[in-house]
């Protein structure tokens, strides 16, 4: 009953840009396996990323998108021929994993931390993996 | 004897904004342990991070501050009540978390390279986890 | 048979900004090692750091490269004597590790993603460590 090591999650996102929580896919799963260790999850793409920051107020998610906007416009001097080029070095600037700390089936998250999957391009339907050694 | 994979320091920052390092809390313990693996640096929080950057000129930790704080201004257009959303993006782009191999006991860092707990909204007593499994 | 964790590699790059892709590296490696698990692949510098991106259409390596140089310009701001502190910047931005699941000897990266090391200060010769638990 140990199971793989290895958790597949498919999350549609709704907008070209969103930050999705995801806390509760990766908390029940820890829940349901127990047991202590480092859990990492891993966003499979490259016009999406996932980082870890506040869910309490939802604003904090609507002034990041804001600001990463303002950071990585959709600029002329861009080559690329899909014309994605901001979401590509968003989701480098972001990063495509997170690593956190569970013990006794729990994930050491701060007070007010939650995982948000990066939509960059959507939307579309992502992959979330979480990887529980 | 083999004790906890989890170590829980507190550090405290001085100041809204300032790289403070904390190479020497991560090789201590891994030093007193022994033995080889991957160690985890992970910060509880959504407006402090952690990096690896270079230790030798202090001028690195002040440009990079600045620079951030260029990027990342306290800008009028955010909503965040709580008035700190520069502070929560910073530590997005920085990250919650490192992972460093050591082998024998020690840290294998570069020669240039320290630990530095990122703080965008102190001074405050921050908690930083290292996970040695 | 069972070897080490720790794999080192060296890279040379050939400008002074560059994305090198290191994806082949990293699986030939676990091709030889086989099995599943978390690969980790670590630099230890403070003027290059590693990502994973899209490696399909090279204009996202220029693109990127062009955008990180808009966002973080060597500012007469800086006071750190080397004259580099764009390089730690960015590295800083981009991160030193990227951590990926593996299974059956083979790296789960997605259908479009590649491993880049990211040179902000060369032409070096630069190392790249993977570490395979």
């Amino acid at each position: 009953m140990a199971g793989s090591p290895l958790h597949t999650f498919r999350v549609r996102t709704e907008a070209r840009e969103e930050l999705r929580e995801v806390t509760s896919l990766v908390a029940d799963t820890i829940a349901a396996k127990g047991g202590s260790g480092l859990a990492t999850i891993f966003v499979p793409h490259t016009s999406a990323g996932v980082t870890i920051n506040e869910n309490a107020d939802r604003d904090v998610a609507r002034d990041m998108l804001l600001w990463l906007q303002r950071l990585v416009p959709n600029s002329d001097e861009f080559r690329h021929m899909e014309g994605n080029s901001d979401a590509h070095i968003k989701t480098t600037l972001v990063g495509n994993s997170v690593t956190i700390p569970y013990t006794g089936g729990r994930l050491r998250l701060g007070t007010w931390q939650g995982i948000y999957l990066c939509e960059f391009d959507g939307p579309r339907t992502r992959t979330v993996e979480l990887f529980l050694p």
